[in-house]
C-alpha cells in the first residue's frame, strides 16, 4: 500500500487504531497565507500549478506555517480539461472560463483522451519534487476533480450557482453525458496512476457540483464514475472520495472500494457515521466560516467535532475549502486544537 | 380553519383523503410568461410588488394559463426588511441590493417593529384584491421569507454563493444575531396575521439560505424562530415551512406546529417521508431543471415523484424556484401531470 505505513493520515485510512485523528485543511495550500501571496503576485495562475518547483514550493509553505499532518500537491482540477485538448482561461479573483464549450457528440469526439497523463506530467514531476522535499515529514495527497463536476464546467463553461445548463444537459441528453463522463473518467484514472507512481500516498477526488443532483441522478451521472475511480485507484493507494452536498450517497458510497468519504457540514457527524455503518474513514467536516471566529472558539468547536464523530476512523477537515481572508492564526487554532487532542 | 375546505391543497394540508394530489409551483406567478413580461417591460419590480392592482394580475396569470390549485400572492421576501426602515433596491435580472447592512446593535434598535404590518398594507390589499377575483376558485397562498434568510440579506447587503458575512455575523455575535432574528421574526408574524386576515387561505415560510448552516446551527439560528411563526400563525390558518437544504431538520420540523414541510430535490420522497415520520403533509420536490426536457419525460418523472412520496398527505410542487427559461408547454405539462394522476 505504502512505504509510510506509520503516517497518521494513513493509519487512519486503513482503519488502524491511533493516537489522535489526523488532521489537515482542504486547499490548505495558498490563498490565506502571505508567503504565497508573494508568489501570486509574481507569477499567473497556471504558472504557478504547470511549475513544479513553484507548486512545491507552494504544497510545502503550510506544513512548514501550519503543520498539518499531510500535504496536498497545489494544482488544479481543471487541468483534466486542459488534457482532454479545451482552453481553459483564469483571472486572478475571477472563475475559470472555458470558452469551447462541449454540447454535441463532435465535440465529445474531438477529447484526446490518449496522452492526457502524458501531458500532465509536470504534475507528477511535481509531485517527485515535493515527495523528496518533504522527505518523509507527512504523506502527499494527489488528487483530481470527479467527472460529474468536470462535465459541469466543460458545459456550463465557467463557475456557476446551479450548473443549470450542465445539468439540462445530462437531462436531454443522457448518451452524451455519459460519452463525456466516461472520456473524463478515463483520462483521469490514467493521470492518477501517473500521480501515485510519482509519489503520491493517497488520492483525494473532489466532486464539488454533485450536491446540486438528486439522489436518483447522483446514480446516474456521479456514482458510477466515482466507483471506477477508486476501483482502479484503491488497489494502488487509498482513496478519498469528496462528493461535497451528496450526504444522501453515503450509505453506497461505503460500499465502494474507497478507503474515505469527506462530508460537508450540513450533515452532523453523528449523523454521518450512522449513514457509512462505520464501514470506513470519515473525513471532515467544519464550516469554513467558523474559521472566522477566534481561536479560541475554534479550539473549542473543533473538540465538540472530535468528539461527535468519534476520533477513530476519522480525519479532521474543513468541509469546504478555506476562505482566502482566515487569519492564519485561526487556521493553525484548528490544525493544533487537533493535534492536542487525546483520546 | 377556512371557509373553502374543499380545496385540494386545504385539504391535503389537512390530512385528508384526496383522489390526487393538489399542485402548484413556486414563483409560479412571472418569470416565465409573457404576459408578466409584457407588465415587467411597462412596470419596475417594486411598482408591481406595492401596486395592488398589478400584483393581483400577476398572480392570477399563471391561474387563468397553466391552472395550479392554488395562487401565491407576487410579491417579495425583502418586503420586510423595507418594512422594518431598510433600503431595499433592485435593478432586473441582478439581485437586490442593501446599501445600509446591520452589523451593531444600533442598527439593529434603529428597526421599526412597530407599524411594520401596517407598512405592507398594500401586500394586504392585493391579497383582499386578489381573493375577490379568484372567486374560490383556487385557495390563496400569502407567503414571507423566515427570520434567517432575512438575516442573511440584511447583513449581507446582497445575494449571495455562501453567505458568508451573515453567518460571520451569527457566529461571532450570536446576541446581536438572536436580536435581530427576534426583531424580524416579529415584524414578521405581525405581517402574516395581517396577510390571513386579509384572505390568504394558507402561509409559506421560505427559509431559502437555511440550508447553509450545519444542523446545530439550525438549531440555534433558523429553528426556533420557524417555530415561533409557526405556533403563531397555525391556529389561524395552514402552515407550510420550506427551509431549502435543510433536509437534517426534517424530523424537528414534523414536531412542530406546521401542517407542511417543502422539501428540495437533495432528498428522495422516500427518505424525506421516513425523516418526517409521514406526521405531517409534505411538498416538493422536483428539480427545476427538469422543467427544460419534454412534456412527455415531465409527465413521466411527476408521475414517478407521486409515487415515490405516495399521493396522500403530499402537495406536488418544485424543489425550488422555476427558470425564467422555461417554455410554458413545459410548466403546464407539470400541472397536467399531476391532474391527471388518479390514485
Amino acid at each position: 500500500m505504502t512505504d509510510k505505513p506509520q503516517h497518521l493520515l494513513l493509519r487512519a485510512l486503513r482503519g488502524e487504531t491511533v493516537e489522535r485523528p489526523p488532521v489537515w485543511m482542504m486547499r490548505q495550500a495558498g490563498r490565506y497565507l502571505p508567503e504565497y501571496m508573494t508568489l501570486r503576485a509574481k507569477y499567473d495562475f497556471f504558472t504557478r500549478v504547470e511549475t513544479p518547483e513553484l507548486a512545491c514550493e507552494i504544497t510545502l509553505q503550510p506544513i512548514d506555517i501550519i503543520g498539518p499532518d499531510a500535504a496536498i500537491i497545489f494544482s488544479d482540477i481543471l487541468v483534466i480539461p486542459q488534457a482532454l485538448g479545451v482552453k481553459v482561461l483564469l483571472e486572478e479573483n475571477k472563475g475559470p472560463i472555458l470558452p469551447d464549450t462541449i454540447s454535441t457528440q463532435a465535440d465529445i469526439d474531438r477529447l484526446q483522451v490518449e496522452g492526457a497523463a502524458e501531458r500532465l506530467d509536470y504534475v507528477c514531476q511535481a509531485i517527485s519534487m515535493t515527495k523528496k522535499a518533504l522527505n518523509g515529514r507527512v504523506p502527499l495527497i494527489g488528487f483530481a476533480g470527479a467527472p460529474f463536476t468536470i462535465l459541469c464546467y466543460m458545459v456550463e463553461g465557467k463557475g456557476s450557482k446551479n450548473f443549470d445548463k450542465a445539468k439540462q444537459f445530462c437531462f436531454s441528453q443522457p448518451h452524451l453525458a455519459h460519452a463525456l463522463l466516461q472520456k473524463i473518467t478515463d483520462a483521469t484514472i490514467s493521470y492518477l496512476r501517473a500521480q501515485v507512481a510519482a509519489g503520491a500516498d493517497c488520492i483525494q477526488v473532489f466532486d464539488s457540483w454533485s450536491g446540486m443532483l438528486a439522489p436518483a441522478d447522483f446514480d446516474l451521472y456521479a456514482l458510477p464514475y466515482l466507483r471506477q475511480i477508486a476501483d482502479a485507484i484503491s488497489p494502488l493507494c487509498p482513496v478519498i472520495l469528496f462528493p461535497k452536498g451528496s450526504w444522501y450517497a453515503l450509505p453506497q458510497l461505503a460500499e465502494t472500494s474507497a478507503a474515505a468519504v469527506g462530508v460537508d457540514w450540513t450533515i452532523s457527524p453523528k449523523y454521518a457515521r450512522i449513514l457509512t455503518g462505520s464501514k470506513l474513514t470519515v473525513q471532515g467536516n467544519f464550516d469554513p466560516i467558523k474559521l472566522l471566529t477566534t481561536p479560541a472558539q475554534i479550539k473549542k468547536d473543533v473538540t465538540k467535532m472530535i468528539n461527535d464523530f468519534g476520533p477513530q476512523r476519522y480525519i479532521a477537515n474543513l468541509g469546504h475549502g478555506i476562505l482566502p481572508h482566515v487569519p492564519v492564526d485561526n487556521a493553525k487554532a484548528f490544525v493544533d486544537a487537533v493535534k492536542e487532542y487525546t483520546v
